[in-house]
């Protein structure tokens, strides 16, 4: 009874899912939705669909699609198409039952949902994240001098972030350099250097002196400063996104914005440690939650919360492009969480109380009081 | 009903071990076969036996032995020794119902079965594996010159490999090396510079230039090759065998040659990640899997699963010496591998006929689709 | 009726606490005593309760302090005021049931109790480990030249460990240099320009040469060294703590002195292959235990044994301040052990009489036998 106030308070919850991506506004034909369904190359030999994720699209996904369990691929595909993108999209972003979406707007290679559009298709509240790399990017496809590239990319970034729902920013360092970075901020001198380079080579931002002098940027900006660590597509060296790489860049920046580390797996548990020992480092298992499925988030979860304050976990799907992924991590989330909590309470190790406490926290209020979402909380702790 | 098919498709299959070494032919004293029980020195005070590896030998061996479960280290050895190698050899190897072994041949500091020896005792098939710095060290003892070298150890390789039954290479790289190499391509010049300087040196190879040389000599051959990553004995930097370090090699040689990721413990999340974004990267957790017994199996394969595609996990013993553990391998990855997908299908997270076929893929079919060997494959995934 | 044995075992078991602290002596006010619920900093809007070792004082401690089981933090908090510090250590220290503790008297930023204050409050044996950069840091503050600092510091090392009841000694490397140093003996020379360069700038002793000398110096004591790896506080950079980066070190110096690798965790895998490989390495998952809390330690002891040889692992809370730590350290073990243990032999995958002697093995004898403590061992194995 008691222990059923978990799973009934998470059921419930409308979840912050506060780092994602729009969701496909085109058809997919079987080929690309398969290969939104991985994050790595297409494997000539064998299905997208033959993975944890794959497994978990087919299981939790086809019901909703009006399939039983377990259809087949190719019946899902066919009827994944016959329905359109427009009411699938409606249909997973609606069960996930996200009350508000954080979206990063800066990675969109397919054609995704703007977050106005994503809103109106789940009826949550959406709230924008702007990308720093894809500022700095457009800062110099606009054309500027090397010693102007500086103050021009500090001047695009406020701007971008005073735009109507922006409530936070987010950095890809851990793709373009490796977070194994020199933490200390550079000069002028250097960033002029640096930018001389770039701007002549063009390219991606990838620069090491740029990166940091991106990061820095972020820290003045005094809004919450998403960082992806840890698991992520084949452009990232694994090893050198270990969030605990960060730790002299944040002792450096500490008591100054909330960071939040993305992803993390498989370095959840360096994550956690990190949020222990520094006052605003906040942590999810986003991305993961739907790659490993609803059958292995309990897992994960147990050793991301293993010795995390309760006020610094949060949701995220960062779901991109097949809306399944907005839901599956929704669902996820909810079953892995309500599993581990209802276990310790089951066994007396945490009160009902407490547990409940822990589901509202995570699924939701850490995320309203990091970012200032509107919204009643339950800070009552 | 449902979730035992796994258990029975499991105990049926003829596994492939894309792995393994001989067995010992010659009687063990009880030294022996203790020092070959652990992958360490021996501990003056302490046994092997107290290990979970040598707790898993009295409760799984013992009963092939005739002797109850749980027997005395002292009373397994004596009914060991008793029997005799070739008959517990026979015993164990039937036992373990493999149906393929391939056998890394360049690893034998004991008189251990040949292919054909471990072909007759055990009622499998055999393939063989050639090491590649086995090769490399014939060519240095045979007398070669420093500019000759590169092309001596070419060709040598090529002639290794065309033997019939081979049918893979192998790599020891991160004993000699560690696998944080630069992974570019090394040039003639710098390749006889560097065997210049091991030739006048001698001593097993473990130059870097040369061990980049060898791996990149591997990529022409076409054939799947082998990377001890992770876990080994005390020759090994563990830090250093991360398969993370391997993602810029990996990204320069990819499309080329099927690079199968051997033992990977403690990293095999890294490993599956790699399995995920490269189109020819697989992994096993062989070595680990009768280290920790069958009752900790299911714990390290759920973590080598967690994202990984089911085309790209594979079985494999990595036993050398007792036959105890060809057997145990077989063993804990049959009763690891039911267990956590009969969890699954208990759970409907699975359906029993996706269970059944993940089981004969990682069993079975991705190595024989790897290594291109013969028999059916239930390719209908 | 068999897998109770091993819960009597262990609840019946004086273990040996071989690393911890004192325990605070003076009255803690609620921020005193909520600022050493974490190894962070103040979160200053969260509670240090909302973490899993608040959530298993607020279970498993408010009973002794006569409340109900999660009972809020302000009760538990006024009950604890109540009472007095020298009943609370008296309750918690007996609760423990340890039989000794080794205590390493070199931290202590709080009073605490002295080893023998210790022994009176619990009523277990007491024994002193002299941390080494204490040590050093005291004879820079005696006064020394740059080229007699050297022989100064090992000359106080070996008078410091000659006091009656010390029984090792520790290092704090991994937090002043990280566990990635040069694993080589330092020179005289290289000592006295180091010494030269520390004393004249002064502070704690952080010196790359210096703490490789103080760990050479210790190599020749001839008694157990406890090495900090993993988890700690915020001074320390995780991933430069991971007891892997060890190997080289540990390879120059094998078959000296028992080393010991305190905490390790999330990298308790790396610890359990060291203590494969090198002889007289040990671990244990100190710290850790109390932090993840009984719910979770069993997860974690999991981990740590997947490998390790039953006479390599040790049992220490690594408690310092709130005499609770000494407790749920203690229960956490107890617990955690019991429930793996139970699992095996209900499973019929380890004798209940092999639990029994893993149980008082890692409890009790294994650190009797390293630190040469009196008491009969069950060394039976």
């Amino acid at each position: 009874m008691a222990a059923d106030a978990v799973e009934e308070t998470l059921d419930g919850l409308g979840l912050v899912d506060h780092h994602c991506h729009g969701a496909a506004t085109r058809a997919l034909d079987p080929e690309g939705f398969a290969s939104l369904l991985t994050e790595g190359e297409a494997w000539p030999d064998a299905s997208p669909f033959d993975t944890p994720a794959g497994i978990a699209v087919r299981r939790h996904c086809a019901p909703l699609l009006d399939l039983p369990r377990h259809a087949p691929a190719a019946v899902y595909l066919a009827r994944r198409a016959e329905l359109g993108p427009a009411e699938v999209n409606r249909r997973f972003l609606r069960a996930s039952r996200v009350g508000t979406f954080c979206v990063d707007t800066g990675h969109a290679p397919h054609r995704v949902t703007t977050p106005a559009e994503l809103a109106a298709a789940s009826g949550a509240e959406t709230y924008e994240v702007v990308r720093l790399e894809a500022v700095a990017e457009a800062v110099a496809a606009g054309g500027v001098e090397a010693d102007a590239y500086g103050e021009a990319f500090r001047a695009a970034v406020w701007k971008a972030v005073r735009r109507p729902g922006v409530v936070g920013v987010k950095s890809v360092a851990a793709y373009r350099t490796g977070l194994d970075l020199d933490p200390s901020w550079p000069g002028q001198a250097e960033v002029t250097e640096a930018a001389g380079r770039w701007l002549a080579r063009g390219g991606r931002l990838d620069d090491p002196v740029l990166v940091r002098h991106l990061l820095w940027t972020a820290v003045d900006l005094g809004l919450p400063l998403q960082l992806h660590t840890g698991f992520g597509d084949g452009d990232l060296r694994l090893h050198r996104s270990d969030p605990a790489l960060l730790t002299d860049w944040l002792r450096l920046t500490a008591g100054t914005v909330p960071v939040l580390l993305l992803h993390c797996w498989p370095y959840q548990r360096q994550a956690a440690y990190l949020s222990v020992v520094f006052e605003r480092v906040y942590l999810d298992v986003g991305l993961t939650l739907h790659h490993v499925g609803p059958a292995r988030a309990g897992a994960v979860l147990a050793e991301a919360l293993e010795i995390t304050p309760f006020r610094k976990l949060l949701y995220s799907s960062d779901a991109y492009g097949p809306a399944e992924f907005h839901h599956l991590g929704a669902l996820a989330f909810r079953r892995g969480l309500a599993g581990l909590l209802r276990e310790r309470v089951e066994a007396d190790d945490l009160s009902p109380a407490d547990a409940v406490r822990i589901a509202r926290w995570t699924g939701r209020d850490n995320a309203r009081r990091v970012y200032r979402l509107p919204g009643e909380s339950t800070d009552d702790g």
